[in-house]
């Protein structure tokens, strides 16, 4: 029988699209939670469908569990399976997602506690993992890019430090709300090299403009290195999948050279 | 007389340059009309030319209905190949260009529909794709980069959902008006994440400034994807028609192997 | 004598030296003049040094088209070549670098065209581009795409015209000043299609708002294409020159197979 | 006894990590300087930790210094060598985060200069380079691309000279605030060509939106190919470590030849 509940959990088109369509309302209704007025009318529905989708989220978490020692591409005895599965990218974010309800349940916590919590409800969109060969792909392409991101994450923090603290240096007296610490810069120094520049901060002074005008043309090409990191890699793993193997074929003797670009 | 008729539609440089021109002037008069003072000096002049191009047009539709059994490159009897035209992109196109002229006479609708139907003549923009060796190529991009925009565009909505929803929730006390709701946010999310950053709404709390921070370092990287996508396959595509070919020497036998990629 | 002339001109260290400075303190003094207080104080100094510029450009210009038979590049006779120099890119540039000083002498202009004319004098420092191997550069890389960004510029502006046009149904009523036209409403679509988004206009309806990010995630695909294919184009062209050759030498028979990529 | 202070120097993971470690405090505690409140609570501890910090960080330059000569890689006698160290990018490093406190005890300076002298304390967080890999990453490509970053950064500075003059022309007489110089400009020219567009300058007059319009689609493209070129270089550095061998099988021998590229 548990096999039969394996199939099920992991074949099964009708379970799968079922989860899907699950995940997919739970998120729906967060967004439609978040609206004053629909909190006010439906705040019943919204409850019971709650309780309703963490019944189930839960005897999905409790039967993977259980029948995650029939997993062929884990080795070990059927405790060490079970305790592969729960420590698993898979097994954390499905028991995340079902968390969140019990926590207030089992230990007392205040109001704030209990609003943060609501938001942890937002992660159960990974529980798509499984299913969404979208998710996969971006998760393979951040996972083998994961020390360039790292070089270039420390050099953009760097960067944005160095720029904060000359930016505080030059507009601290002419603006001291604005400019009042070198982490209130950070802010200016976030908006700007990211190009987003919404407009409630930036250098009035001589001196600030002009400082700031060369931080923004040298820092923009670094804080951009994450993002083109992430963009090269993901082309070009989808030009490895569609790239024709090169091969030359001598008219003469017949011989086939594979030359593999 | 079919053929006449077929010729004439399709290679006649005459008949496409003024069906070019009548389009590009349906175009500018759309935008002139836009104009109010515009719009009540030459009223007459806009209606009788509307009429005369909707005219034109349907005359030149129901030609190219006529005479697509003379198309070569599709298969089928006449009236497999006249239903084949019916649905094909560019018939459709030019349906679209002519129908907002008509619907009102056959349905009574009201106004607000009657202003969306006169929008609906800007697609008149896209019979230039026929003759428009831009529009083909861009085309050709989109169709050629389908699934992989597919996927970057679901994981760019999935972080816009993320991040509508931190921001809600760390900035709704204090914002109770500008991030009224997760929907709310969503505009705050956009105009961050495409960089925009119009200045309307943007987080004003310390933790609300931290979260916007990381969600658009990281952020930003993942809505440039679809851009990227789009760029590197245009790109590539200019490149493949001009690229050199490889070229092998037999080491054998001495001959040049041309080898296309 | 003509020989030495035209050696001086095109050779000598001392006179392209003398001509770089000269075009550099001319774009410095244009800068200058548009300060109000440096104008009053210096308006004699800024009168002479123009005046002597003038005169030393136009007496290079002369002497320039009077040496040019002797270039070897081109073909014809004097008279022949003298006209190739006469419109040629350099030859069109120095005649603009002196034209807005006599073109008031000869023909009798309004205030308003002395001030653009007074605006051409900026075009001088594209006399750079005979020295400055960076404006060769950026040439040569411009004229290789030319096609390419015939067709993105094409494209890019179609869907300028679309979103404008859009945007102008949905904003017009609600805000009947900033999207008086669709004229009006380019600028938004600039504004924002290039991510700069100075905050002046923005969608305040929920369907604008809608619609516009949208837009935005698109558009901004497309608007961003010219940038991506020069960019490309430059770093193909340096790439080019650092490109090593791929050679394989067979170990065996000692054969060196030449693999160009 | 010299040796050991070498290796202690430039071996030993516990110096190492205690010169990390204080380097890291520092930029930590320049941070919270900003802080008027923590500068008036703590102030006596600021003193205290930056006179321990110049000491250690005084001692470790001298020891250096003195140990240079040991240096296998650089060649000389030891007063050469010793010249070498104090000339070399980390020696003037080291040198640059001393010097701002000696250097009022020599001199008299005023406040601003004073002020001044403690920003350079930031440049303390250049002492990692020698440890970290991040940094030298950057640096290694900014080297090697340094000619074609010449070559951009000067053609992006005559176009935004080009855009500030052009626009000064336009936007003068309706902004004399805004835009009451090219100077002034070019605050304008450097927001908007960024794409950051604070929104606390833009153009007002149609023809002065027109040529931002124009100024903005071309000029965004030049601006970032300096940002292109440090992606691009950087990614294909990352590339050359990871990618395959290129392999040719020799026809007539029928060895594999492993080709490194």
């Amino acid at each position: 029988m548990k096999k039969k509940v394996y199939d099920l959990l992991n074949k099964s088109k009708y379970f799968i699209s079922f989860i899907y369509g699950l995940i997919i309302l739970n998120v729906i209704v967060l967004i439609f939670e978040s609206y004053e007025d629909y909190r006010t009318s439906f705040s019943n529905f919204f409850y019971y469908f709650e309780v309703v989708s963490v019944i189930i989220f839960t005897i999905e978490y409790i039967l993977r569990l259980w029948s995650s020692d029939l997993d062929k591409k884990v080795k070990g005895s059927s405790f060490i399976k079970r305790i592969k599965f729960a420590i698993s990218t898979f097994g954390l974010i499905d028991l995340v997602a079902i968390l969140p309800f019990y926590l207030p349940l089992i230990l007392t916590v205040d109001l704030r506690v209990i609003r943060i919590l609501r938001l942890f409800r937002l992660l159960r969109i990974f529980k798509l993992g499984r299913y969404s060969k979208s998710l996969k792909t971006i998760a393979e392409v951040l996972r083998s890019t994961k020390s360039e991101l790292a070089i270039t994450g420390i050099v953009a923090f760097i960067f944005l430090v160095l720029s904060s603290t000359i930016m505080f240096y030059f507009e601290h007296e002419a603006q001291p709300d604005k400019f009042a610490s070198i982490g209130h810069s950070f802010w200016w120094a976030v908006a700007t090299l990211t190009t987003v520049g919404y407009g409630d901060v930036f250098p009035i002074t001589t001196m600030g403009k002009f400082m700031s005008g060369i931080i923004a043309i040298i820092g923009i090409g670094f804080i951009a290195l994450p993002t083109g990191i992430i963009s090269s890699a993901f082309m070009e793993r989808i030009q490895k999948i569609k790239k024709k193997n090169q091969v030359c074929k001598c008219p003469n003797c017949g011989t086939i050279i594979n030359n593999k670009l």
